[in-house]
């Protein structure tokens, strides 16, 4: 493996990850590698067991054409997501799918204990076997509000300030923690592994306990002076406005609509007691608004006016190719797309809104886990230790002990040959 | 020239372009280049005359230390600004200076004829020698509104509606020409020469005839995906505005805040007649605002307070460090800016807003021409045939001559050795 270029590697492996099965053919295209590069990392890599040879097409030369994938098992990810009102916790695999999971409700009236999270993560290793524990890589966290450079979380959903996340993940499982704000943790999910596939221009709208943008511009993730970039939630686009925020100002974006303030605001109207709020789901009001209670469609409409208005600004900003919308506000889907793409429609210069793609995210409640599993993935390319345990699975010693087996006569009838 | 890495050269010519005068320490440290290959590219560099040693330091060690820095006279290109109620044309050296300009007024009243941008280049031209003629590089074009691939031009100032500027300008002078909007090449301008030199995350916001920004995001020229990133002239910012934006709609924040827009709202206030409008200056509404003419006074107001709005929409989603702001608005600073801070400060989180710079530009009048030539200059780097062509000058004859002059015994006392 000594005189591969680790980029070839990241390139070929990125590749794989987001295409799931292709050909040699299509890896030279997708990484731009000149194709003795790729043949030279791929050798290597189908060597390793990192990635299989799953079949063979025809090609109209007659010369036949290898299909590959990323073993699956090659590695192993712990992904988090704390986003939402459950916390949830998933042993994720190379490429992403969910082999085991566990979540447990958040308690939204007091400060997180970090050994809730912690008891999630060993409710996950503990259904590890030992080979699976030798390739298990890394921590991805997906994570509501700020993190610092050290991974201290702020939040408020959590009652956290500063809180020392990433260092108490470190001590207790001695693995690297790689950690992202939700926003971003979704457009990563989105664009390697959903709607936005591919897109060098697109954007992740959470809506939602909180509301964020995460921004994919010209192919890369929007980090921002301190990696604190796309903080749509607190963007005041109606000054008049007096709705509270929690971050103590008025009129912010997020005061008007994420989800606890659609509740709020339908109590408001119909005169209910505050107390009412923790109780309320936002789900009832979409469920009264369809039913045509007045109070329920008068908060609706306020709520998708001012979503699209937010969404015409990240038009005209960023011009982007695709706006994928998740987060709780989606069980709406049916009653406040229609009306946010009038207010998009109206308020964008139609050159930037040509073409741009609405899409509500396909990932579903696993967008969190899926975001810290891409991140994790993505983050131990760059990781010289991590890359090399990923290019030498333990897998591939069981491969390689098929390949001594064949020496000694045997026909392997492993793949899709 | 053959086995030096281009990337070598870009990454050198950029960081004496940006810095000026540096040391070989100061360029390795900068580029992230191994020392071997800034020895080498700078030895080419310095062979052909396209840099220059232009002194020398003693260290601590008491080993010297060469100073360094680009010729000036290597390279020259045409710059064009179209931004604005003149057109200017320049003759810049490499470095950006402008050696010869011309300028001419625009007739906003009809489309502008694109003889008059000949005309105008021309006028520069006939002051080129024949040595500065064949290193005249290539054309960089500064202007309004939004080109298309093929650098066709729609801009509502010239009343332009896909004009095919560049191929006018190819065909004409037989030189690439490079275009981008005014508000990229004044970002361009400010990080390369301006008050953003060597910003990783800063954004240009120009207020004049029209309103837009110019991101570096991430060390990034944020495009989008048409390259029309920027718009933020026809943000929304208040959804029950109904000043009339000459895109169409209503309430987009140039409405509101462009010079043109300034003027209307206080010929509107004071009852003066629309007619006015052409013949009255955005700095008569300042001075009747500093005169304490409540009319003007509530204009600003409002004017200043909505461009807060726009910043704090900025620091939210960007995470910015430095905020330049530009164009003729800033003739009225002094009332401007005091409220747009506290407008910035009550609307931004604090995390995000923490640090962030805002800085009046002061590149002046010309910003228009040192965006076109620094675009003209990066992308120069950019095409084999050009990088070529700045890698040996005109003046790598002389000074080829001079070293020749050196083997025969005569000391050189070029630079301030």
């Amino acid at each position: 493996m000594a005189r591969l270029a680790p980029e070839w590697l990241r390139e070929i492996l990125r590749t794989l990850y987001q295409n799931r099965t292709v050909t040699r053919a299509e890896i030279i295209e997708a990484t731009k590698l000149n194709p003795a590069s790729v043949s030279h990392g791929l050798k290597a890599l189908l060597q390793a067991g990192t990635i299989l040879k799953v079949g063979e097409l025809e090609s109209n030369g007659g010369r036949r054409r290898e299909v590959l994938n990323l073993n699956a098992e090659a590695a192993y990810f712990l992904a988090v997501d704390l986003e939402g009102t459950r916390m949830q916790f998933g042993l994720t695999n190379l490429v992403g799918d969910i082999r085991y999971r566990w979540s447990s409700d958040i308690d939204l009236s007091q400060s997180l204990p970090v050994e809730s999270v912690l008891d999630g993560i060993q409710a996950v290793l503990k259904n590890l076997d030992a080979a699976q524990r030798s390739q298990l890589l890394a921590v991805g966290v997906s994570h509501p509000g700020f993190a610092d450079s050290e991974g201290r979380v702020t939040a408020v959903n959590l009652n956290w300030s500063d809180f020392p996340l990433r260092a108490a993940l470190e001590r207790a499982f001695d693995l690297p923690v790689f950690m992202e704000d939700a926003h971003r943790t979704c457009i990563l999910a989105e664009r390697w592994l959903g709607a936005a596939k591919g897109s060098r221009n697109c954007m992740y709208v959470i809506v939602g306990n909180g509301v964020g943008v995460g921004v994919f511009a010209d192919g890369r993730l929007l980090e921002g002076r301190d990696g604190i970039a796309g903080e749509l939630g607190h963007v005041v686009l109606d000054s008049a406005a007096t709705d509270p925020c929690r971050c103590g100002r008025t009129g912010c974006l997020e005061a008007v609509v994420s989800c606890p303030n659609i509740v709020r605001q339908y109590l408001e109207k119909i005169g209910a007691s505050p107390e009412r709020l923790a109780a309320y789901k936002v789900t009832e009001v979409f469920d009264r608004a369809r039913q045509g209670d007045s109070s329920a469609l008068a908060v609706v409409e306020r709520v998708a006016s001012r979503l699209g208005l937010a969404f015409s600004c990240l038009v005209n900003l960023f011009n982007p190719e695709i706006i994928v919308i998740g987060g709780d506000v989606v069980y709406g889907e049916d009653l406040i797309l229609p009306r946010l793409r009038t207010e998009l429609e109206r308020r964008s210069l139609p050159r930037a809104l040509a073409g741009v793609q609405l899409k509500v995210s396909s990932l579903g409640l696993d967008i969190g886990l899926k975001g810290a599993a891409a991140l994790a993935f993505r983050q131990s390319l760059l990781n010289p230790v991590l890359l090399k345990k990923i290019c030498s699975p333990m897998a591939a010693v069981r491969l390689h002990g098929g390949a001594r087996k064949r020496k000694r006569g045997r026909r392997s009838v492993r793949g899709a040959r």
